[in-house]
């Protein structure tokens, strides 16, 4: 492995839990900095004590299950002006949490010293410092993190550096470039961090020499870009957050990040078969913090590694790298064939090669499942994302789905009735099936036809499958599609189930929005129960983490 | 404004519509290419008519109703291995296009030729040269896309020169480096680049020299930077789509890159009046694509410019650009104080201005306004693409709403019967509604049952309101929205309506996907009747394109 490290720096747990929408628990943050512990990320930042008090408690338990490998740091700001740091409650909270590092953070920007500090130039200077050193008395490693720099450098050069003088002189181990507000692009990085360094007279290989970080934020859509030129120019640690969590556009994604840096760079960042871990921590982090994982996020996400297109699929079949800028086995991804209207036999061929069906081109199978797909598609049906619908239909072709059961018909019913300016709402369904020469019929009241309708059908099958009790729906997505050559417009509806474990997709167009959610519905149960069964040997949808 | 023109070249309709879950009616299509128009962007591509027969259509529809200021472009690949470009099915089919402009694509990887192609490295060369040259004899404009540009200048350098030679030789206007695969990083874009220009002898100054472009792809998270990269080296065209959308990770987000271009680099992209529409834009055309829009995205976002917490506010309210970096009113955004109500006064304002009502910051009405529109967007309203229901919602707050009807209730029926594998529909709607002290009951059949209860309403009032005869539902789009601290999840419905001649959008958001739908149906009718009456003064709606 290469010799070039690059120290990793998370700050999913504050700054990334800065989020708008994100609120962690105390038992989702020892959850995650497990995950980034295992996964071998050095640095971890777990809060700032001094202001959070919830902090405080997670740093406690820290102390009862040990990390393996990681430090975890206190994150703090400087001392008050014309306060002692001994005397600084602040700094009493972060020296509780006894970490052996924590991370300072001081103001570069002459600006922000007078209208937010609302003090001196001369006492900032003494309040980095000072800070700095009376950590080190206490026995900590510091971390100094220079806020605004890129902003407080262009607008006084000459302050900043003093900033960054005054925090060398307290003995901070590594000096951080913030980008706090976002707004520096790439190129502006390299000039000032190489000027930077020259203006230090820093030599960076000395083993007493400060070390340098960066933290980037995106609100110019840069993060990721502003880190690697950071590194580029000399520095050796970046900040960031897993699937770029952070305040207004989020920090530097540390899942795109990370396999660029060690990937396309050289650098080391993390051993090999840490670095499979990142795609399921990806998502494992994004069901911690509830929010959906962006399928479109470089390298980890679903669609990371998406291919469509007949040409282009038979290509990518026979060299990957001519259409894949990595092996997306490396970082925990896979490759996905997508099926579309655009698809080709080759297509068919290597979807049926993820169920472990093995297709021939010459195979009759193969010509009728795309005929079939090509009417459907017509039709409205749009298979790339719901491929349990797709998987199904490639059953049906084998002749190996099973007839698990027959719908006979169902009703479903709603009452609105308004009373002044608020109407109350209610739907009710009642369904009719055939389960093993039994007919059942069954009746379901939801806040809404698809979900009583999905109800009814559960209640009258669960008897029958008992794992259906797990399933919900996750997501429902509607579209009305063009009338064709005059005539009615028709309803595309796909839906999303889930058992806890996985998620998947099907597909159902009908003129009546009823019908193609009742369609949707049913394939979604029959899909899942298939799943249950292991009957599906691939599964294409999302996998769960857990 | 600056002298450093940048060709904008957007290919949302084509590259963007190849996202995962995208799929375009010819509609959409018609009306993001009008918005994309409108705010200037001189290059559209409209979509590869060789390949897609709705492409075809879009270019025969948009003759019917030409841009004012922007080129459409047809999209195509060079004409097939030794065969003549005239006898080309697919070059016949972009010539039917009948525009000024269209874009080919070539190979520039030696790879890709030997195994995608399966033909010589010198045919390729002919296929580049002779397919720009028939084109251009045929009277068009040719834009190059050079395919895997920076993965095959790597391989093979002097053949991958050769091809742009060719194209040169053929008579192309514009050069375009694709980054096809997006496994570049932005400091590889501005060494190939400059190589590039030296090796070819371009003077980029000279009037008739081909000039540059460059199309990215975000797989590396770098798309934008990369884009910069290109145009601080010499490169004059970008190429990209609205929000990034695009095949994997995306292209290019031209709502993140537009304004670092013009608002940090001094580029002249667009007017500053045209870049106010880049938010509304962004947002109405996530809408179109059904897409949640990104909350968190540079400069567009919803969040990009939110700031929380007691000392940034005030220091932002003090001073912005020290938390800011740009102004987000330039680009159609807005600041958010999350503690504060100070946000959107502004945005009432102007709105009430095209209703042609003066409002005054003081003014409570304006306040209770924005009260009301707070209320409703936490329970899942959006105004973004629903202006009809936001004009009625301040006609409301300016006791100027008259009460045209009042609905007592409804009831819907849908009954589905499978006879085999074809299940049969159908959706009956009864409605109870009082217009003038008189009480009317109606029943109506639809295919489902939105359209079953559109069909009792309008049955019931027409012999009030006659013109409701001409109004049909154009487009209706459902999304569910996430039940935030652990409630249950609503539905957001939004409806399009026409009276032949306009058209607008009303919104219903409820836990019913029936009752969302009937809000949004009501206030489609009432908005339809008011604008009949000519009681609704200025249209901010969508303008018919038929």
């Amino acid at each position: 492995m290469s010799d070039k490290k690059i120290w990793l720096y998370d700050t999913t747990l504050r700054d990334g839990a800065q989020r708008e929408g994100i609120s962690l628990s105390l038992t989702d943050k020892l959850k995650i900095v497990q995950k980034l512990d295992e996964m071998g990320i050095p640095f971890i930042e777990g809060g700032w004590p001094g202001a959070n008090p919830k902090d405080v408690q997670f740093f406690w338990q820290l102390k009862e299950t040990p990390l393996k490998q990681a430090q975890v740091v206190a994150f703090c700001s400087t001392r008050r002006p014309h306060k002692r740091a001994e005397a600084d409650p602040m700094l009493k909270a972060i020296l509780a949490a006894n970490t052996h590092w924590v991370t300072i953070f001081g103001k570069s920007w002459d600006l922000h010293v007078i209208e937010g500090l609302k003090t001196s130039l001369d006492e900032n200077l003494l309040m980095i410092q000072e800070t700095i050193e009376y950590l080190i008395s206490q026995g900590r490693n510091v971390i100094y993190d220079a806020e605004h720099w890129f902003d407080g450098y262009l607008a006084n050069p000459e302050y900043a550096l003093l900033t960054l003088q005054a925090a060398i002189k307290g003995g901070a181990k590594w000096l951080v470039f913030c980008d706090t507000n976002g707004g520096t692009l790439p190129h502006q990085i390299t000039t000032i961090v190489e000027q930077v360094i020259a203006r230090l007279g820093l030599d960076l290989d000395l083993a007493d020499s400060p070390k340098l970080g960066i933290h980037t934020h995106n609100d110019s859509g840069t993060a990721v870009a502003n880190a690697i030129a950071g590194v580029l120019s000399g520095i050796s640690m970046v900040q960031g957050t897993i699937n770029g969590y952070g305040e207004r556009c989020g920090n530097a994604n540390l899942c795109t990040l990370i396999p660029n840096l060690q990937l396309k760079l050289g650098y080391n960042c993390l051993e090999a078969k840490q670095l499979t871990q990142l795609t399921p921590n990806s998502r494992f982090i994004s069901e911690m913090v509830n929010l959906a994982p962006d399928d479109h996020a470089p390298f980890v996400g679903r669609s990371a590694f998406a291919h469509k297109g007949g040409i282009h699929v038979s290509a990518v079949a026979r060299n990957p790298m001519t259409y894949e800028h990595i092996v997306p086995e490396v970082i925990g991804n896979e490759r996905r064939i997508v099926v579309s209207d655009q698809s080709g036999l080759s297509n068919v061929i290597a979807k049926a090669k993820t169920l472990g069906l093995d297709l021939d081109k010459s195979d009759p199978t193969c010509r009728e499942i795309l005929e079939r797909l090509k009417t459907l598609e017509h039709q409205g049906y749009q298979f790339e994302a719901a491929e349990a619908s797709f998987e199904l239909l490639m059953l049906s072709a084998l002749n190996q789905r099973q007839l698990l059961f027959t719908i006979k018909g169902f009703q479903v019913h709603c009452d609105i009735l308004s009373a002044g300016q608020m109407p109350e709402a209610n739907a009710l369904a009642t369904i009719k099936v055939v389960v093993d020469d039994r007919e059942l019929l069954e009746v379901a009241e939801g806040n809404g036809p698809v979900s009583a309708l999905d109800k009814a059908l559960r209640k009258a099958l669960v008897q029958f499958y008992p794992q259906i009790a797990q399933f919900y729906l996750t997501d429902y997505k509607v579209r009305i599609l063009d009338g064709t050559d005059g005539t009615q417009a028709s309803t595309r509806v796909l839906i999303e189930s889930s058992n806890g474990e996985q998620r998947w997709t099907t597909v159902g167009v009908s003129s009546n929005i009823i019908d193609a959610s009742y369609q949707a519905v049913v394939e979604g149960i029959e899909y899942g129960i298939l799943l249950s069964k292991d009957e599906i040997k691939s599964f294409s949808m999302t996998k769960s983490t857990q």
